[in-house]
């Protein structure tokens, strides 16, 4: 092939490898240890002996999704006070399928879409692939949040255990960016793959739920309270939108994998559900504590964090007054058999150096956690000393 | 929602009902026949009693797909002459997926895109989305071929008993194609669903197994030859696009579903799976050649076809003089219980009235068939009739 005579699309020529897979290539090499994903546990996962699919599941299916799981979702965000009938979800081949659905309804290149800063990589990466113009709002900034958010296509959000900084809105935040979106008319397009994994006491509800003007995009994924490999999402948006986001759906895979959506629609009917995920929360908690424990122990000296609510994440600052590039460290630590995310890929506007890292915890093992976590620490300590 | 305040993208504002959506809405009421959709029979599924799905398959997975089964696709190509490696594949969220990549790798407003006409309608909707001037090209005319091709961004085909219209390319039909892309550099996308489901003696060989220079995406599927509910296909393509494919994919979807992808690969290392698939279309056959007889005895006076070699569909040529736009004729079909795909959205360049049709033959029963059909032929009779 003469890859010169290739003609490429303009926003092929923009792809650039992503951090998350080209870290996910090597943690499945022996003995590394990765807090760079965002793994759930291995062992977490729903019993697949139930797995007796119906053979109709087999032939192809409605592009919204099966009518059964679409019900029991729209009855589960009613019960978390989001107005929504089954007719207004949408089943997907994960929520990372939502981002791409959303980016193609809403974004023409310098398109202005508004994110926190920072905000999961991946949805940086697809707003950018359409061409979008990333602005930063900040939910704290409750002077400046209209004008942040006034004329863009749409907000992007994680209120809950955020992609990167496990940060969990407030009450009165998530009223804030409601009323805000209402006064402005701006579409919420809202993340939520992390609200069941909750440890501490938190305001979770959707800010979906408040709006009373805007149109509205509500996300969940079955990744993290089921698993990942069954590759299944939804999400639930104004009536409006429903055509549309079912067109585009129809075009990127015609419906989604029908045998992962009944095995999900089984789980969530177990009368066991609740308590299974009442109880991957106190394993998930207790992960959290030790993870904690490692890193007082280790990088006290070093970072400053606070201790996630919820969610897969902890979100270090490093100690520094002169700015380091995470990324430069990252080819030493795997060689040392440790994989972490650094910071800058999570930055809507590009930062040379973030002075920051995300560390998973859900996923290392307890003996994996403490040595891993000692190796990053020597490889920061001596790369924070050389500064 | 103020829907008035939305602004959407433009290739949304663009965004039309797909005529096979609308369709699949309605096959499912008790009593219709359909001859509309692509569906296979349902009852020539695989046992999902081995369904036993190992835990690790929960996981998160590579973009790429599981590497024992790109090494299966690969070894298969290969068996049928196209020099391919497991690392120049890249497993699908069903092979609808792969049209969305492969229109977002070369896509961009006013690109050029040459297509046969007719051809599958959800492709020509995909590239029309991402903003393509599609030009048609016929393969019968050996002397325009280059033309027709030249600085088109890709060449979009489907050799073997094509949807819609069932023809399979001629041994020099393939070399003439083969060449033509050679010559002119033009990337050959060689999409084949059905290459499995050949009932009568066809070459049916890959023509990106014929290229020398030019580069190459083949793409190919399991709904057909397995199951269309599992949502899994594939594509080969040149060295050089697999990064950009790679990373197209795990911005849409991250990977495949896993337990799919274990599914289907246990499905094709069984020592079975080539019977099996002798048996399906031994099946197919003689439902093809039972529909093809139900028409000579209500159709001959009305329409003209050929049936096909392979594949799932007839396509009927009505016999007027002056053209019909079958479109028309579609809500009284469906009034009457029966459901067909009218030949109009399946040309690149729109066509008032195509005067034809298309008939799925594989997932009517022959009851169902023979009533259908004669139904049918009673709408389009009196339509001619009234012209």
């Amino acid at each position: 092939m003469s890859q010169s005579h290739l003609i490429l699309s303009r926003r092929a020529a923009d792809l650039t490898a992503s951090p998350i897979r080209d870290i996910l290539a090597v943690i499945d090499r022996p003995g590394m240890v990765s807090f760079a994903g965002g793994l759930p546990s291995s062992d977490s996962f729903p019993d697949l002996d139930r797995l007796r699919v119906p053979a109709g599941q087999l032939q192809y299916g409605p592009t919204e999704g099966e009518p059964g799981l679409r019900s029991k979702v729209a009855a589960d965000l009613r019960s978390r006070g989001l107005d929504c009938g089954a007719d207004q979800v949408l089943i997907l081949s994960g929520s990372q399928q939502g981002i791409d659905l959303v980016a193609k309804l809403f974004i023409d290149p310098q398109t202005p879409v508004a994110v926190e800063s920072p905000t999961y990589l991946a949805a940086l990466q697809v707003f950018r692939f359409f061409g979008a113009r990333l602005g930063a709002f900040a939910i704290a900034n409750a002077g400046d949040l209209d004008a942040a958010i006034k004329d863009r296509a749409f907000v992007y959000a994680i209120p809950n255990f955020q992609n990167p900084t496990g940060k969990c809105y407030s009450e009165a935040e998530r009223a804030r960016l409601a009323s805000a979106c209402d006064r402005t008319l701006t579409p919420l397009y809202e993340d939520d793959p992390y609200r069941d994994l909750a440890y501490d006491n938190r305001d979770t509800s959707a800010v979906c739920s408040r709006l009373k003007r805007a149109p509205r995009i509500y996300q969940g994924s079955f990744s993290k309270s089921l698993a990942p490999g069954l590759r299944l999402g939804y999400l639930a948006c104004s009536p409006g939108l429903v055509p549309y986001l079912t067109r585009l759906k129809q075009a990127a895979d015609l419906h989604s994998n029908r045998v992962s959506q009944w095995f999900v629609l089984q789980q969530l009917n177990e009368p066991t559900h609740d308590a299974r995920l009442a109880s991957l929360r106190v394993r998930y908690r207790a992960k959290r504590d030790q993870f904690d424990a490692e890193l007082e122990r280790h990088f006290s000296e070093l970072a400053s964090w606070t201790s996630p609510a919820g969610g897969l994440f902890f979100w270090l600052a490093l100690n520094t007054t002169r700015p380091i590039d995470t990324r430069r460290l990252l080819p030493a630590a795997i060689e040392q058999g440790v994989a972490f995310m650094p910071g800058e890929p999570f930055f809507p506007v590009p930062v040379a150096a973030a002075s920051a890292l995300r560390l998973n915890f859900s996923y290392a093992a307890a003996a994996e956690t403490r040595r891993g976590l000692a190796t990053l620490a020597r490889i920061f300590r001596e790369a924070l000393g050389n500064l």
